[in-house]
């Protein structure tokens, strides 16, 4: 391993040491597996949030959103199959008290850690349950959703007759979704607690294959928006037994992390299988009506289902250059927690008030950070660490002749301008690319 | 009650008609004070939520963004109180078996419903409680976070110092919170499940009481720019057993809704008291040193608290206009669901194409929508109902001399503007104001 290397220890302790990403509660010890996004992260995530939804919805007028609630009826996970289904094989090792997945244990009969016995494989379901009132019976069980996707699905009637849709259509959702998984682990990849970014796009059933290829370019597509590199991204496809019972093809788009090729997004095309199963078990029709055909049909959905966290950990260390004199973070630039920074060169008379007329004019459109310490190489290396496309420096001149120099994190190259460009100079690379 | 008064069954109806609020799983019945966010709701939310957001940290630089998860260590809930004393009364008829907060009875001794005997009250408390990891023990134990500012509390040190912040300075964060209320109601006034928006401000002791009153007027102003009526707002001060034991002072700003006067947030000077107990029960030093001075002490806290679905609810009763021939929603343009609402006036040659390239080129921006079917007339009251501010007109004479009509909401005038203005025309009320 070279020094240049991209490691998951770099990117861990970038995370922390400048306020992407901490260890929840971590002043209690922590709690593993859960995380809390600092200054920079809660900005980058609300800004790929952002991308993915007006991508979605705001560009495709016939993709509507949806914002379901965490806690649903217990029905649906019937249902859904995660009841039944959702569960891991789990066994202890008699001696050690370690816990293994057994399905990834690779066949091994006997603990790796010390060799003692395993117990019995139970199934454990990946549900968190809790009691909804105030009396903790059966009567009162409540999940916390394990995906949002069902929450589109049972909405799918409400949508379509709000916004008077027809076929085809989508919804999208984004939020938070909870698993308790045996092994969490990778940092952000695996965590009990994440968000997804769903969308379902519901069809004629013989429109599936075509409206697959259709999502599969689109998406991988709008990771190359993000600044993504192409030969770090892969499809995987789903074949035999990897294929989910309610799939009929699935692929995933992967991305070549510190760890492995490992999955940011699946699309698959689920059929009519949902809708099937939510007609069945709530006892409510949920064909389709075809005006002009007469028709009446389970439309099919094909799933675009996303990780948010796992983008933000992809975005992370796809950005992350080291170089001879500085670590560098290669964000696209409309996507940096800070997207400006103001950088007044002395503390000199009048120099701070321009200083805060350039910041208050900028901050009413982008993230704008103000940084008055420290010599303007070491400056430059604090925001390069965090992404920050644009430095801003005000000088001498600047009381003068109304300019500033302006840098680029990338090339490091300046250009002096008026401080009415700024903004024509910096909005073509800030604004999202929406369409 | 005359007709045009707003009640809460026409705002509930209007919701579920049009998409802005369905109940939660109701295909399976529904769950009880859970609701979702349909396409309207879902995009009027985000709305909000990025407006607080951008108010809160972009238009002050001072003011950090936070995102911590929704599963906490859950000494963080002993050292806040919540597990001792977030508790309601409770108390079942013997006959009937309602449920009451006995708090709320107004010293009834017998059941309101049937006159029935209570059972002995016995405190409930109102956290979600459920178990991470397979074992379903004590030790695995975690709580639903039933407020987000204790995850501000207990990074308060890693967002100083990450950021470099000295004080003032302030943590803001936007997330779900769940109470395991006895009694919710008034549609999403009071649920289970809630979003919340709090903006902690960390200040000296000796500024408490004016970072108070700065922040009151603040808080107050904001919701002006949200066009809410001036004369249904109030400030309702704290006093004596209102006042929580952290609060020094506490005022809330309420809002007139149909049901009365009710608190949309609180603003609460929490004195040192969430600091100075996370400090005890982590065994963590808080102290914040100061440079200048080399004084060491624990920071005071003021809190803006505000519940962002009872904000959504007032937004939506505050807006709602019944007039003798439509019902409008009079909502700040910025925050409209959809923005813009592009009506091809006849389907004939060539207008799909303009209506389309139109479409195409406010889409990047703007949330648009397009409504090909029924007459002009019936497409604005559609539009109207919805709350969108401007409706453009696509007709023969765009073919002719490439201009549009464009109708305003409110006014209901309208304007024949060129294709080439329609951008210009819409951005002043379509900005949100950050400042």
């Amino acid at each position: 391993m070279t020094n240049s290397e991209t490691t998951m220890d770099k990117i861990v302790s970038l995370c922390k040491r400048r306020g992407f990403i901490y260890p929840s509660s971590e002043i209690y010890g922590g709690l593993n597996s859960c995380y809390d996004y600092g200054p920079l992260g809660s900005e980058l995530k609300r800004s790929l949030k952002d991308f993915w939804w007006k991508s979605m919805t705001q560009a495709h007028t016939e993709i509507h959103g949806l914002d379901s609630s965490i806690l649903m009826a217990p029905r649906i996970w019937e249902a859904s199959g995660h009841l039944e289904n959702f569960t891991d094989p789990l066994v202890d090792c008699k001696a050690c008290k370690s816990r293994f997945r057994q399905d990834k244990l690779d066949g091994a009969t006997t603990c790796p850690n010390c060799g003692g016995e395993f117990t019995a494989p139970r199934q454990f379901n990946l549900m968190f349950k809790t009691f909804m009132g105030p009396v903790e019976d059966a009567a009162n069980v409540v999940y916390l959703r394990p995906e949002t996707a069902q929450g589109i699905y049972v909405n799918y009637q409400n949508v379509m007759t709000t916004a008077r849709a027809k076929l085809p259509f989508g919804i999208a959702q984004i939020g938070k979704a909870f698993r308790n998984e045996i092994t969490p682990g990778n940092f952000t990849f695996r965590t009990r607690e994440f968000e997804q970014m769903e969308m379902q796009y519901f069809v004629h059933p013989t429109q599936d294959e075509q409206t697959m290829l259709s999502w599969k370019e689109k998406r991988r597509a709008w990771y190359k928006k993000l600044n993504i590199q192409d030969e770090r991204l892969q499809f995987h496809e789903h074949k035999g037994n990897e294929l989910a019972h309610y799939a009929k093809s699935a692929f995933d788009i992967e991305y070549k992390f510190p760890f492995g090729w490992s999955e940011l997004e699946g699309i698959h095309n689920r059929t009519d299988f949902d809708l099937k199963r939510h007609q069945e078990f709530s006892g409510k029709n949920l064909q389709y009506f075809d005006e002009a055909t007469k028709d009446k049909f389970i439309p099919y959905i094909i799933e675009t289902s996303a990780g948010c966290d796992r983008t933000i950990l992809c975005i992370l260390c796809d950005a992350f250059v080291e170089e001879p004199e500085r670590i560098v973070l290669k964000l696209a630039p409309f996507i940096a927690p800070i997207q400006v920074a103001i950088l007044p060169l002395v503390k000199k008379d009048g120099l701070p008030d321009i200083s805060n007329d350039i910041s208050k004019s900028l901050q009413k459109l982008y993230r704008v950070s103000r940084d008055d310490s420290g010599s303007i190489g070491k400056r430059y290396r604090r925001q390069d660490e965090i992404g920050t496309p644009f430095c801003i420096t005000i000088d001498y001149q600047t009381k003068e002749d109304q300019t500033v120099t302006i840098r680029n994190r990338d090339t490091m190259t300046q250009d002096r301008i008026s401080i009415s460009q700024i903004q024509t100079y910096i909005e073509p690379s800030l604004t999202p690319p929406i369409d």
